[in-house]
């Protein structure tokens, strides 16, 4: 059994594999999951999701400011989000991780738990994957998934009332604190918030029972994703950031707002839902949901401000200018 | 519209997707593909297959040495080769792309281009991606498929024949080529077999229906993965070096044997036939299929050779050692 402390480089990939492979769940009789060329699988009930992120270090994580758990964790919470924004439940992930030779083993395997631990907590399982060398830590992870009735972005119509799952600012308000004071292992909610959000699954189906006729997960801002879910669904909204569900940890925070606005990654869900059935989607969901604004016909209005256009609203992970 | 010589940082990932969204293919009716947070798909019929693969700057690729349409299709066809050696047809695809701010709008145009082609010739489509940065150019594709009857590298039986499809070496012949020469858009046939790798799908699925016992992709070369399908199994072989179908572009090239049994990437696939099955094997596909030796119940023998450990037979991605 290779030593922690040893490096991928130091092993291989083939006993870094193995290593893997004793630490995978085993599948039911008649399915086959890692170990062959692809994994075989009971295709899911009805429509089909399928998804895919990506998590790049020094772009989407810091080495310095994550631990290898939290990173395997992440890469398998943002991509289950979709799926959770589609009013799906998720089935089955393939993962891929590229790294540097000099990594230790010891990272792979706790990027490995965390990998498991969020599988296990959103009710998916890991099927396969890849392993290959990279100039810096990447990971991409893809996920089926079903939903009984998909909640599309395009669904929206005036009226309905835009209602925000949870709290919103939290994870750039943990960022914040990470960058200023890096101390992997702290335990203050907001930074947990940052290093391990949650894909709200179980709120998704939920309000895609209870009647939401359009979906996002809310991973690049309010504003951003606000902006892209009225103009797939062609309408207008009006919107207050006075009503915005600001974290808690944030209430020391001057620009807690802004940061609830465009801070991005707190992986919250943002619905139009008809007003008939917002009470029925209120007892749904075990948790909080904030009526933030209207869908209308008219401008895209965040307060006094017209959303005309998508660029500058949240992060653009290419724009160098 | 942006022109092909501005840079993704440029113009951004907003309008890099918008670019890249009206150059892919349209669902039929209740479906949605890319556009939303999930893709929204038919399940397929049957057992479902799902892999992963990934291509990195550098260590798979040279972008000195292959043409963005290049990296496109081979990101694509050697996902869908795992898809092939179960057996299997591929249906859904979804693709992340990591790539520097600096690199040409055209050059993602190649890539798009390369990527979609692939997923034509191979029957399947492009529903979905991500976009992000990234040190150095990175792709992961995720593919579905089904398999009326999956075949599985641990279904060999001693007394059965080991045979290949198409030719050996090639691969590894045509990066041989380039790295001495380099000049992207060469025509001659081994540099084509090393940039536009074909996935063997109809070989694959003709194969399982034969009666393939146990099937594996030849990714990273014919000495590695012929160990591996005989360890999935409990199996030993003999196989005899003489016997494979090198490459006819290699008859000048002293170690052309050494390239088939050790070059990799060519993507040919190595299958387990029962004797009483091979004729129908031989005319069920359409192209050579050439037996290279036997499944044994003792050794796992390559000429004179033992395959005792799998370290050692070919490429291993993190071996620094």
């Amino acid at each position: 059994m290779p030593r922690a402390r040893q490096t991928a480089g130091d092993i291989g990939e083939t006993r870094l594999l193995e290593r893997i492979a004793e630490r995978l769940p085993s599948p039911p009789r008649g399915q086959v999951w890692a170990g062959d060329d692809a994994a075989v699988l009971d295709p899911p009930p009805g429509p089909m999701l399928f998804t895919t992120d990506s998590l790049q270090e020094k772009v989407d994580f810091d080495l310095e400011l994550a631990r290898p758990e939290d990173v395997g964790w992440r890469s398998v919470a943002v991509t289950i989000s979709d799926i959770a924004a589609m009013g799906g439940e998720p089935h089955h992930l393939v993962s891929t991780l590229g790294l540097p030779p000099d990594t230790e083993v010891g990272w792979v395997d706790g990027f490995l738990e965390g990998t498991l631990a969020a599988a296990r907590e959103f009710d998916a399982v890991l099927v396969g994957g890849d392993l290959g060398r990279a100039p810096a830590v990447v990971v991409c992870v893809a996920a089926t998934g079903s939903a009984e009735r998909p909640v599309l972005r395009s669904g929206a119509r005036p009226g309905d009332l835009l209602c925000v799952t949870g709290e919103l600012g939290g994870s750039a308000g943990g960022l914040r604190l990470l960058q200023g004071d890096a101390f992997p292992g702290r335990t203050d909610p907001l930074v947990e918030r940052h290093l391990r959000p949650r894909a709200r699954v179980t709120e998704g189906v939920a309000l895609a029972r209870a009647g939401a006729t359009a979906m996002i997960d809310i991973s690049d801002g309010l504003a951003l994703d606000l902006w892209r879910l009225m103009r797939a669904s062609g309408t207008g909204c009006q919107v207050e950031p006075a009503d915005l569900p600001v974290d808690p940890g944030l209430r020391d925070v001057p620009d807690a707002t802004e940061l609830a606005l465009t801070g991005g990654e707190d992986y919250e869900l943002l619905a139009a839902i008809p007003e008939r059935r917002l009470e029925a989607a209120r007892a749904a969901i075990d948790g909080e949901l904030t009526v933030i604004g209207t869908v209308t016909s008219g401008e895209r209005l965040l307060g006094d401000k017209a959303l005309d256009q998508e660029e500058g609203l949240g992060w653009d992970h290419l724009l160098t200018r």
